[in-house]
């Protein structure tokens, strides 16, 4: 049975690494002794060690281990015989290119169809989604394929922005932009808001947090969704 | 000899689509008759036929005919013939698709080295850099390559933007994202911001508009240039 957590962001304002997660995640995580980390993604560019230690040092305020998947020999058996992953945010590109490079879609695809728990944050959560088309990432390297994981049957907006009232920046819109994307693909998207995450549980998909979320339908007008809302009809 | 305008943005805040370019526009394109128009970027997801007479009625302005490259029969033979070619905004991944898929890259590499002159905005002026690494947009579609015109021979960030002083979202800031994609190559980024363009002749580029503009070089630190600064040693 799927088992999933896939947030918008990995820190909210003002609040440590993982700080609004850490209660949920002690639920979550509690039958689990390690943590297999993907820290593909590289915020700021920084190494996968140095991203490791920092995953490190937040979940030993809930008494986890966390092993970087860089540290194993053989990174598809890892995940294979991982008890739970989770997927760093920073750039979308960087690690799906990274996944594709190191033959991780298929092991990563197997694990969460037996039920290995999975965290994802930012680019971690981007990655559930059908396609990486809706991330607001720069293109920093070219990934073989925008296709994603897939553990969810819609795309994934993280960091979800309303538009700022009053803009004179003449860039698009986070909903002009997803608008963009309709003109080409009729998958749903989320707009999952900072604070907020889906928690999926076989086929339940449900929005948790304090936060409404954004729906954006092919050839239908946007609209808000409450926290709880089963999204399993999504699709 | 090279003679392009690569502008930022297409409009500024407050006031009407090339407005603000328009005298600059009557001069570069004095002995032109007939703009050819690369429509392909499709801001909001819109036609070329309704990009083109939005395009159409800004030219009639300044007395110019315009003329959308989706009505030639042979784009290839558009753009050899062309007296001049404007590359409007909208989506940077969309247009270098349809690039690609008309096989105009080509073509359009041998029309600006013979002289021919070239506007870009936005997504049109994204395209004139080495690649399409640095652009804000969103990937809604997959194109073949994201190697890019090299107009100029580093990338360029349209619609730059600072930092927004005490902003609560946890997005990363331009600056944090060019950073990052220098942890992957190597050619310098200019940010220009919206009102600012690139004055290319021949082997010169020169900063134009009213504002100062951004530079990032690979493992420095970023510095601001001002109006009228000579870019040719930028590579």
């Amino acid at each position: 049975m799927k088992n999933l957590i896939i947030a918008s962001t990995s820190t909210l304002h003002g609040s440590g690494y993982l700080e609004y997660l850490l209660d949920e995640l002690s639920l979550f995580f509690e039958d689990v002794e390690t943590i297999v980390f993907i820290p593909y993604a590289r915020p700021s560019g920084i190494s996968h060690e140095d991203y490791t230690a920092k995953v490190k040092d937040a979940f030993k305020k809930i008494n986890k281990n966390v092993k970087g998947i860089h540290e194993f020999d053989n990174p598809a058996e890892a995940i294979e015989n991982a008890e739970a992953i989770f997927t760093g945010g920073g750039n979308t590109f960087v690690l799906l290119y990274q996944l594709y490079k190191n033959q991780l879609i298929e092991p990563l695809k197997k694990a969460i169809r037996k039920g290995t728990p999975y965290l994802g944050t930012s680019a971690g959560s981007n990655i559930c989604g059908l396609t990486i088309n809706t991330t607001n990432d720069m293109p920093i390297v070219y990934p073989p394929s925008f296709k994603a994981l897939g553990f969810v049957p819609f795309n994934i907006n993280p960091h979800y922005l309303d538009p700022i009232k009053n803009n004179t920046h003449m860039g698009e819109t986070r909903e002009t932009r997803i608008n963009e994307f309709h003109a080409f693909y009729s998958q749903p998207v989320i707009g999952l808001r900072e604070g907020s995450w889906l928690r999926v549980k076989g086929k339940s998909i449900v929005l948790k947090g304090t936060l409404s979320a954004r729906i954006f339908e092919y050839k239908k007008v946007a609209f808000e969704i409450e926290v709880n809302t089963e999204l399993n009809h999504l699709k």
